[in-house]
């Protein structure tokens, strides 16, 4: 295996140790063992969901299938959380078969039926607490719950994303809004039951005191669309690229679009303006004197999650130096 | 192997057959032979690519080293030109030992003593023609082939790629601007010699007389983006998904944005408005009606290049009947 940073080829990502280190024992610290349920789909990574489970999580919360599949594999399946609605549940059913504990997100009839028909046998009712996506309307999670117990399901409480808060500037009317949205799923778990209300993610962590558990994840990598929000998390991810051409009005790196998740924009480069992405270079000014051919550069991505599905592995360096390669091996569906 | 579409678990990138075919037929038409270097960028795919050989083109484009590897690997690597900058062509020199024909381009001192030094012997000088990334002024490409020349290499030629001209409007307008920045690139050529001026792609493939070859890759498989163009080639490849959730307002899909290239914006769904995208989900209302839950749902990306690279496989159908499913073997670098 390459021993050094400099030696890696490029594009590669990159984790640095130290950062990811403090980020995992800062969220540890404010929300211990079971209060987090770290989400996966954030780094798809087995190597760096075990770091999140050596801090004390040992629930971990997925967005797909093959997600649920490759934690239960990396034998991380104690208590997976699957937070999205599926029709087709018999890979699930399989995990279970298998020794793992699923859970699986229902919002309606059908996906009841389907996680019966699959073999599940626990679910948390999803309810819409604003984010115009999935989940039930309140007022009917109850008999949802009513309708999955008489269907056998053993119903563990309820989930709400408040996505549509994430990521907000003003932190102050973002806790307001925060708070009436849990209103709504506390309102809601009322009539539902079950030991679990899950929520929340990085941009909400710290104002989630009536929930039982949070769903963030982006918190362990951090991305420039989080960094905004000041909160105590650091970049620990960045793409090393190569200068591959330089001239006195600009430089390209080859770390392109398809290195990068672009659904929130370009990507940042300390003391650059960036202006362009194509599929395999990124086009930037820096701010001061000319790039040199062959130097190396970190490109910080605007958005975590589906930069990582652009990856087959990540490196985990400390400086120059490379501690480990980690597959991002749940990938796909 | 999964024998109809139906059954197939969602999201699953799917190729119309009778579209691709019909594709690559006109362009095989229109650019016949050698006029064509079709670029695999677009769908990173041997199995794609070798239909595109069996049309009658043999040399290919790539971007990235890795492309090139499975290509020579596919038994494709009868002339390839990987169309970017590199400054470690170490394993294009080992691919070169191993009987494949590898062109580089260069653009600067540095990269031509890259390719010297990694066992590159052919390369062709990358000219800049109004897109501000890679290439050489106009005025350097004569200076830089005699240094290349003189490092022993054999200069095919020029290429320059007028990306900023690629989709466009107003075609008459668009037609003047390209005919502009070939003038420049065969100038430059002038100086450098050689039996190669490569350019193009999808958006100008019917309006370079005076190129020896055209790099478009896009046309085979087509994108949202490319579709307003009008051009002679229809979509023919989708993501089919699952609908997961469906109200009176609104229905989700499980195609997200992990499973689309987001750099044009948001994908189409036929007879619907696509509101935004998770890394999961596509929430969108269609125009008539209430979706059903379980009903399932095609998917069009906005650009096909990025998309491609998120999925594992393809499968290639004819209606509900599933004909081939083609791994995107050329993905990473």
């Amino acid at each position: 295996m390459t021993r050094r940073l400099a030696d890696l080829p490029t594009p590669a990502l990159v984790i640095d140790s130290g950062a990811l280190d403090r980020n995992i024992a800062r969220m540890a610290e404010a929300l211990p063992g079971d209060r987090l349920r770290p989400h996966v789909k954030a780094h798809k990574c087995t190597g760096l969901a075990r770091r999140q489970a050596d801090a004390g999580h040992y629930g971990f919360t997925c967005a797909t299938i093959r997600e649920c599949e490759g934690m239960a594999a990396a034998g991380l399946g104690t208590d997976l959380l699957l937070a999205n609605e599926v029709l087709d549940a018999r890979r699930l059913g399989a995990l279970v078969a298998g020794g793992a504990r699923v859970t699986l997100a229902v919002d309606s009839p059908e996906t009841i039926e389907a996680a019966v028909a699959g073999g599940v046998r626990e679910v948390v009712i999803d309810v819409n607490v604003g984010l115009p996506r999935c989940g039930c309307p309140p007022e009917d999670a109850g008999h949802l719950a009513d309708l999955a117990r008489n269907r056998g399901l053993n119903v563990r409480g309820t989930m709400g994303y408040e996505g549509h808060l994430m990521i907000v500037d003003d932190r102050v009317s973002q806790r307001r809004k925060v708070e009436r949205a849990i209103e709504v799923l506390l309102a809601a778990h009322a009539d539902v039951g079950g030991e679990i209300v899950s929520s929340g993610g990085t941009g909400t962590y710290d104002i989630h005191p009536l929930t039982t558990e949070v769903q963030a994840g982006s918190y362990a990598l951090m991305d420039t669309a989080y960094a905004r929000m000041h909160l105590p998390f650091r970049q620990a991810c960045t793409i090393l690229g190569t200068i591959i051409h330089a001239d006195p009005r600009r430089a390209v790196a080859d770390v392109g679009l398809k290195a990068l998740g672009m659904d929130h924009g370009n990507p940042s480069i300390e003391s650059a303006d960036v202006l362009f992405c194509s599929d395999e270079h990124v086009t930037f000014v820096p701010h001061v004197g000319v790039a040199t051919v062959g130097d190396r550069v970190h490109v910080v991505p605007a958005h975590i999650d589906p930069t990582m599905a652009l990856h087959e592995a990540v490196w985990l360096v400390r400086g120059n130096e490379i501690l480990d390669r980690w597959p991002i091996d749940l990938r796909g569906w």
